[in-house]
């Protein structure tokens, strides 16, 4: 797997399951991943000798992120070795944003209107016509709310277009909801697809996540389900596809793709009767799929934060029992002690950490609850997330 | 965790998904544990100087064996550095299995009838009042059904008595059951019990596990989680302590003690809200105790032994697609045509495997299935068990 946040942290516990042979290109020894994984090799995945050397070996490739230049991922799949899974030609859609808006408008999957803009006449030609605010968002990079500007103004507009990056204009779309639809796809062309779930956004980075998504019509769910189904068969996915959609006035609008585990799918981990880290080995190698359906009626994800102002770590270790942890500072207390108030006060809290440098607002970990109610689950989900974010309970 | 089998493979998984650090001392560097964790130091536990060096630095030791010298681990307590958890005082009693008979009785707690024994006259002296077969034990060193022979006849007894082998005389249990109580409890002498089950052994190694032993009396269980707390706390056990028990005529008798995640707590990876490894962990570190219940009314695991005849290795590694593995022998088919057939006929199987080396006879594995009924479970574990042994089904 060429990345090593925690997506191959957590893909790598399951292939450890499976007996699955697994190794990460880390762009350093303390990515999450490469702190875990016994066969780490430390690169740049833009070295494309490198990133061929890494390849070697290896019977699949597949990723942790869609940030490898497009002509990379065509040599890789030109050198006589590893397969890529996902492929350059289905990559491309998660990498260059445009392309993938003309490419869903070509296949009739509705989406927000859009344009192509170069500069400001452009942008406001848009306003003109959707209103203002304008959604600028960057062709290519960006990810977690970055490359993604709400312009409220010409002003504010010409502020981005300041920049030195190739944007879009996309109209702002007033959602009653985001939701995602998780499938998986297989060389042998085998799918499997997820309940939908509702993602909660702030800042354009995913808070919670509820599945299945409440009060979704179970028409419209599967509407999203058979929209990613579709889409993963056009663009002949290998692996996970995550669709992101808004709800908006009855209707649903393709948002985001990405083609790889998701955010928005960690609740599988115990939720579903297979994680989506499980799911996306077995399709990127070609075995049969797992079973998706869910192991409880309501499952939360909540994502953990970094709060402080520091860099002060949390590294991979606790400190147990009356030991203070060597890597513990007043900037970022001990984990450790957050734990013992976490998992005291609920038992049945499922807490996942990876391991990460703290920086404010950076996802540190997530937290999953299960049961038959969605609404106490909630608060037991972000409470557990507040409590573990390395600042203090009422920063989050 | 001193030792890296399939035990401390699974524990890594649970320490990856808390963020707690993990390292292993491994005999091998092909060792379960050592092909998957990122921190492994190869060495020998009877080395003295070798054991403390591995465990400098450690907040906890903690074990996947019961095979490190007393004395080693009185040093290792007596070291100022980090809490041996369980203790040597605790480890005693599952390595020394006289003792464990003797503290047992003192305690009150029923068990086999049993003798210490020199020679043959002492073993007919047993069977006189006891019957034919006579079981001996070794007092030290025994597990997986090596270091227990029944003895039908004084000659029998006579071949093993032959071995230079402390051994004990017991008395043959014509149990309805055996069962397996699995529970934790913590420095802070917080505990949690696991639902009871029911081991099915063969050769006196464990085949499957049903959870909840079927047909078993909620009294009956009730008290045989009551006698494994109490153990628990006489023996001052901190982790897991898990008790094999015979169902005999209405009676419960205790046969063995474990300290450590165990062959009977496998289910409980999917099939409890707290793996048995993730609540070693929280035990071992003195955080709160994880929610032991089921998600499942009904959960079944099976062991997965290899077969074939030759040290044909199944390795760490699958071979996707078309691809054939270069580990793959005539005699130890790849391991990857297997995953498609046990996956594609039944995708709510979940399939371990540990990375080992293929002897006969060999635990390579274990697959999980849960539901609603236990009778099909057993089929379908059975069954895909069966399949993902490296020789061919019919083996198992």
């Amino acid at each position: 797997m060429v990345g090593a946040g925690q997506l191959a942290r957590m893909t790598c516990q399951a292939a450890i399951g499976l007996g699955i042979g697994f190794r990460v290109l880390a762009a350093s020894s303390t990515d999450s991943a490469a702190l875990i994984c016994a066969d780490v090799t430390t690169g740049d995945y833009t070295d494309l000798p490198g990133l061929l050397a890494f390849a070697r070996g290896c019977d699949v490739v597949t990723f942790d992120h869609e940030h490898v230049p497009g002509g990379h991922l065509a040599e890789l799949e030109a050198a006589a070795g590893p397969a890529v899974r996902p492929g350059p030609a289905a990559l491309r859609y998660t990498q260059d944003k445009l392309a993938m808006r003309e490419r869903l408008r070509a296949l009739g999957v509705p989406c927000p209107r859009y344009a192509p803009v170069t500069d400001l006449a452009g942008v406001t030609a848009c306003a003109r016509e959707w209103g203002w605010p304008v959604v600028l968002k960057a062709v290519t990079g960006g990810y977690d709310g970055r490359g993604v500007w709400v312009s409220g103004t010409p002003a504010e507009a010409a502020a981005v277009l300041a920049h030195p990056v190739a944007v879009f204009a996309e109209e702002h779309v007033g959602f009653e909801a985001e939701l995602a639809a998780l499938v998986a796809r297989s060389p042998h062309r085998q799918a499997a697809a997820y309940p939908v779930v509702q993602t909660v956004q702030r800042d354009g980075v995913c808070r919670e996540v509820l599945a299945p998504a409440p009060g979704l019509p179970a028409a419209v769910a599967r509407d999203a389900q058979r929209t990613a189904l579709e889409l993963a068969a056009e663009l002949e996915v290998t692996g996970l596809l995550a669709v992101e959609l808004f709800a908006a006035g009855g209707r649903l609008l393709v948002n985001e793709l990405a083609m790889r585990p998701h955010n928005s799918g960690h609740w599988t981990i115990e939720g579903a009767r297979t994680s989506q880290f499980e799911q996306h080995l077995r399709a990127v190698l070609d075995l049969p799929l797992g079973d998706p359906r869910p192991t409880a009626p309501h499952v939360v994800m909540a994502n953990i934060f970094g709060a402080g102002g520091g860099p002060g770590p949390s590294g991979p270790g606790v400190s147990p029992g009356s030991g203070v942890s060597p890597r513990a500072s007043a900037v970022s207390p001990d984990i450790y002690s957050r734990f013992v108030h976490v998992m005291a006060a609920d038992p049945g809290v499922k807490v996942h950490m990876y391991g990460k440098q703290v920086r404010p607002g950076r996802k540190i970990g997530h937290v999953t609850v299960l049961g038959g109610g969605p609404a106490g689950l909630r608060e037991r989900a972000a409470r557990a997330a507040a409590y573990l974010s390395t600042g203090n309970e009422d920063s989050e």
